[in-house]
């Protein structure tokens, strides 16, 4: 089905579901999905809104021209509008670790995931028969401590060439500095293999079998400035026990973060996912 | 907040979501939450629509009729509305078994349920002093297989009597008889204590050792005249292993059980559930 | 069935299961459950073994001390135990809320609890009527900051005057004092509203709710000086999402507190938890 | 490590554990792991013992010989030794659905399964790629239901000839014989693409969706005579709501199916599990 889907934050008042549907259906649009959620405490209103084009009066150049006029209503609205296709282009970065990749093109493979799996960036090579595997395009930029300004930038031109719209981070062992993060905000999805708040740092399955924890978990957020301390769009766990050794923990944390990244990545790519400051809201 | 709630279904067709949120708003009203679902395989549409009567031009008493010529634009639509106050008045029955009825009256005295606790009728006495810790009016109609007819006359009588909205089995041991179920369809809840389908009928813990399983579970629903085949509202499963016996697997069991039903009469009082057929859509 | 619980620990080495079993049969016991686990890096072999007294050839006063003997062989061991009759005696300390000591009492009543609920000590008055329903003596020690000391006194003389074995703090908001903990090592369980080492603190819901996570969960532990910095005994979380005000997480955050509580405590009672270092095992 | 496991079950009695551990000691071995159960309702006794052989007297080939002795002391003990090199081989058989034969071979390439893959059977050829990107043997063989038989001739000697100790199908989509099943029994895994007992048969999704039910599992079970009645080793379930179409709940199924045959395979591979009557024990 050909659809558009609108999201969109403003302050809260009377009247925006019924001018935004209204919207919709005086240009012949079919309202397929509508999720909305008011924030008490700010006061912030936020909608997602799908609609069948079938219809549609007003082409797809002329739709956010259209809107935008509807938007200017509305105090302090932030609004994107999306098309089901085509499919979003999704690059995925990675080092040597290989099972969040694996997961990822495999699902694309079986047709769960709503983008295309575009292009796979590793700063080491080992991951490209994998990529080669399931079709997709391997480039190899290596990336480390002392060349990774340089390696950035040949990162983010390739990122524009191939008209990436979701960078996604599969255990890449790099952190991104702040032009990329900057560039991409909002953009770059990282899974990171604990149950963050908890653990943030290095070696966390060492950290969790210390503190001898029952339950270890995994963390996707968009990456911001502030290392892991970017809005958290999903979370897992799964029940550890003294028998389990560090080794058993990373296995099993392999598990639940393949599933979190995946989910992660399929609720952006269906456009579920909206922002608000540190926080998320994903209109499942 | 003084909120109204409209759980309507009609046939899909371009358009709704705006005349009903437009019928919102004309009369001051402001959406508050909204979420809606067309099935895609019957083309049916349905919505939960809750707006804040706050600066309401419509009295409570006109809302109905207002609305009733709204419904009429759309083909073959079904509506109820309700309102936050009065609270909708819950009757519990039950027989000797006591955790899903401490549990309801539990939370219902720490404000997690948006509904007053207003009877308790047991087939046995002996949770009247349960209730009455609590508070709540006991009624002692004994019921068995020969008396079954007359005391759900009796039952009935009171149930209306007291003005009550839901009735709650809550491990209540006899089955309904026809003219209950059809006086209180779609306001009857049921909790069974297995994962339905699997395990129909009696003992299901007793099936479930026989049969190995590494998961027992729990299924509220609603009471119709086919046992245990009603639209179901809730699920819960825990694991089990060779370990437990079947005491185990009930003591186990009880904690799904209770879970399960309270989350559902809680989704019930919230009108967060629609009946459609034999399925719920559960707004959540 | 009358049964003896040993507990024990000491340097890995070959032979030590056939020594204590052999020790176990040679005085006509029969093994009813073992569980063991060798640690790989400490090199610290742990066991739990259970055996049924009938036939025993030796009586309960004397089995501590033909065990001593059987201990000395191995190197630094250290070993209880204990009897399934008559039942540990259990305290619980409380504030105002309730729905931590509900359920246990609730539990204790449906023949769940290995234990006997002997006491409820409040440092509010609250509670007793609670308490007073399911038939457990409340005792009432007002405890502020400025009377901490002697009202743990109190406490203390009172624990031991009712012959306690157990103190469960249920959502008790007084930070025990040195003395209390020492005296009672490995025998005070709190529920830490919160999934440790989140959130450690006050307000853990308002801080995840600020954080914008995905999950919550509770944790159960023993208390040890250091303030939340206890063995961990279970955990439990449950999915949350941006419609979840700071009073749905309070709520949701309840049932799993007094789940995960209910939990520690009967692993507790039934003699399957094992404290080494900062960590626990759990033989379930 | 070197290790012998030894699984094994008898009329229970006292001083087995102590025999068994003597019998280990005694020749120089290690217990490294230990783990029992009595059903208490049928009287028998279930052991799974591992023990290190670095300091063994006696020689994998006596091994056997000197516990069929022991073993004569017990009531109707069936007794199993293996040692933990060389690894068991593992044969896959496959149609043409891929997620869960992705799953076996990427977790088999992380060193996450204690076995060898040794070879893929397809009676389709599309999942030849797949084995092979992963080294490991893919034979095609034909089979429809016109020449089963003869197909089932030709497994089963390609599975004698390669060596094969355990038989995964990977939803493989034909029915095995009578023969096969009775040369393999116990050593053939399945996954069930649903929470046995319910929706046993085709299509459980398309049944799943019709009940309406808020959850769907998967289930791993050794295959028997009777279709989808076999010991159950495994089970899972995640919910699903009114929102998920049939692909939806196939796409969630895929999920829970491969982890839960993945676990399944680790158990067994791990010789965690001993089956008894139509129950399993699974030793975790």
């Amino acid at each position: 089905m050909n659809t558009a889907t609108l999201l969109c934050s403003c302050t809260d008042r009377s009247g925006i579901v019924a001018a935004l549907t209204h919207f919709v259906a005086e240009y012949g649009g079919n309202v397929i999905d509508l999720d909305q959620h008011t924030d008490s405490e700010t006061n912030q209103f936020f909608m997602r809104l799908v609609w069948d084009l079938r219809n549609s009066a007003l082409s797809r150049d002329d739709l956010p021209g259209a809107m935008g006029i509807v938007a200017k209503k509305f105090h302090n609205m932030h609004w994107s509008i999306s098309f089901s296709t085509p499919l979003p282009r999704v690059a995925v970065l990675v080092s040597k670790t290989q099972h969040c990749l694996a997961d990822l093109l495999l699902r694309h493979q079986m047709g769960e995931m709503p983008g295309e799996m575009a292009l796979v960036v590793g700063n080491h090579g080992d991951l490209a028969d994998l990529a080669r595997h399931f079709g997709v395009p391997f480039a190899h930029i290596p990336a480390t401590r002392d060349n990774k300004e340089q390696a950035e930038l040949e990162q983010r031109a390739l990122l524009r060439e191939r008209g990436i719209d979701l960078v996604v981070l599969a255990r890449y062992m790099q952190v991104l500095g702040p032009e990329f993060v900057n560039e991409w905000t909002g953009r770059i999805i990282n899974i990171h293999h604990s149950f963050l708040p908890a653990f943030v740092g290095a070696k966390p399955y060492h950290q969790a079998k210390a503190r001898g924890v029952k339950l270890i978990g995994a963390t996707a957020h968009y990456v911001t400035a502030e290392l892991d301390q970017g809005p958290i769009i999903t979370q897992g766990v799964t029940t550890v026990s003294h028998r389990d050794e560090v080794e058993d923990l990373i296995r099993k944390g392999r598990d639940i973060e393949r599933q979190v990244l995946a989910q992660a990545v399929r609720l952006h790519l269906e456009r579920r996912v909206i922002v608000a400051g540190n926080r998320t809201l994903v209109f499942q």
